[in-house]
């Protein structure tokens, strides 16, 4: 990682809580104003925890274009933390999860009409800051959101479908993960009055993290632990096709792969030896490794097209930290 | 109603068809881009019928403010209507409602998830199209919003609530049904450059003209008939306290009260002839109706106070029009 990487992993707390204060204090102006207990439940939800992944890297991404006035992006990246937290408080619903960043979630603690509300009214606050903003930034913010609703009716659609393709799965996670870091990040070079050949290539950037930051989300469910705030397996669990698993029942026959299908379809904790058995016999982790560190580079190519300054540096770091990340 | 009835309804079938056609061209634009199911079963449930009484009436507040660019409200109208249509989606889910506008609810259909999702997605449509505008308008809508989902809470700590006050009642309906026609009112007078004190007035319009219309929904709740796309006594089955309920509860006493106390916890339709006579015996019907002329009356005035023109004469039959609706 470098010998500067405690100086990097400073500057990125440092982003970190610099985002928290603010989502804190626009929840608390809304409750100052009355807005009740839509806002107390989605605060708690909100603020217990969450890398803010999306709004720290639209902030770096400012500045690696060049970006100087911080108060041109914050409304827009913290819009984009709301939103995320909006989409997990209606997926943890149909999902039925009962957690979420440690702490109950909304409708498992206040029923299901105050869970859907909750999200609803984070969506609002989302849309309300990115609404502020030009045209152009507008577009892309609906566009985002747009793809990620699309993506998860074709996700539910493969729900425990073995049959999921390597192309659906990507499909999936551009429209879910990938794009949301990638219109954040063109968003964040728009603002920072960057060429269009710029902004494209911030675009790039964000989308090949997110498809590496998603896979890497995928080996996670599968050899991670309960540090990641959701028990190890939920994925699986929940019927979701992740890519190690596209690519074993792709590469398997025979009694390994019905094997492969019953252990998926018929999913216990005390199956997770044999299924990680599987998976490697097919190379399947490794495979989903190998991936992970072609999309890192991609990103890394984008982002040796940009300035080279401090936050670049930082950018750079924040790939391979990603890369590497156990939670 | 006026000799001209005819001729304004004519006028208003042409404003709904307007929108119409061209909510229809917007959703129908998002499947051409490949928005997929999610915009296939949102346009079934959002074609599907509606008054499409939000979007009319920003459209023709516009022109009684002296608006000459229908293009500068439009887009807002069908915000508008695209964002209420996303909260019945979301409604329907928790109300365990299986039909509206006359076709199966989304989450019936195809499921939780999807339902969750496709409500969404028209959030996403319509702030997408508000989000173009200036930021005093953007404001407007995401405080409207946020007021919704803030009521949704109130009423939903209110269902079966028998001790629910005529306060708690009014304080719902502002944030829920008034908050939206005031805020378009508001918003067209905005975008038509009225002066502020103008756009005061149509705010005060739309929100008069709002309590009006939930106080006939709940009329209609009791007295009405399928015609309205849900079934009668639906509210009632839901534990929803409509003023009728709330304004009987308050002044009946002992047996009697008791035993509206009990139709409503237990109801049933072989209970309906019963609890009219209950509602009758404290004047309770009634009294709603002099509440909505009240609320009629008071709109009216607010309009009379803004230019005198076709579309004023229009608004003023609107709503008697509204006043004495069936469906």
């Amino acid at each position: 990682m470098g010998e500067d990487s405690g100086h990097q992993q400073r500057r990125l707390a440092s982003f970190q809580q610099q985002i928290n204060t603010l989502l804190e204090a626009h929840i608390n102006g809304q409750i100052a104003q009355g807005a009740g207990e839509v806002a107390v439940e989605s605060k708690r939800v909100l603020m217990a925890g969450g890398k803010r992944l999306r709004p720290v890297l639209m902030m770096i991404a400012y500045e690696v274009c060049g970006g100087t006035n911080q108060e041109d992006i914050i409304p827009l990246a913290l819009a984009f933390e709301l939103i995320h937290t909006a989409t997990l408080v209606h997926d943890d619903i149909y999902d039925d999860a009962v957690q979420r960043r440690g702490v109950k979630t909304i409708h498992a603690s206040k029923g299901l009409a105050k869970g859907v509300i909750a999200g609803d009214w984070l969506f609002v606050q989302g849309f309300g800051l990115g609404g502020k903003y030009e045209a152009e930034i507008v577009d892309l913010v609906s566009e985002y959101c747009s793809q990620i609703a699309q993506s998860e009716f074709l996700q539910l659609d493969r729900v425990m479908d073995l049959k999921t393709s390597p192309e659906d799965y990507l499909s999936i996670v551009i429209g879910k993960t990938a794009g949301p870091f990638a219109a954040g990040c063109k968003a964040a070079a728009i603002l920072a009055n960057c060429s269009i050949e710029q902004q494209l290539h911030m675009q790039d950037f964000g989308r090949e993290l997110g498809i590496a930051f998603q896979l890497v989300d995928d080996l996670l469910d599968i050899r991670g632990d309960e540090r990641m705030g959701k028990p190890r397996g939920a994925d699986i669990y929940e019927g979701k096709m992740t890519l190690p698993l596209i690519h074993s029942l792709t590469l398997s026959h025979g009694q390994r792969r019905e094997r492969l299908a019953y252990l998926i379809k018929n999913f216990a904790d005390n199956y997770f030896d044999e299924l990680i058995e599987l998976l490697n016999a097919s190379d399947s982790l490794n495979y989903t490794e190998i991936l992970i560190n072609n999309h890192i580079e991609r990103a890394r190519e984008s982002l040796l097209t940009m300035p080279q300054n401090d936050a670049t540096q930082l950018m750079l770091w924040l790939t391979e930290f990603m890369q590497h990340r156990e939670v």
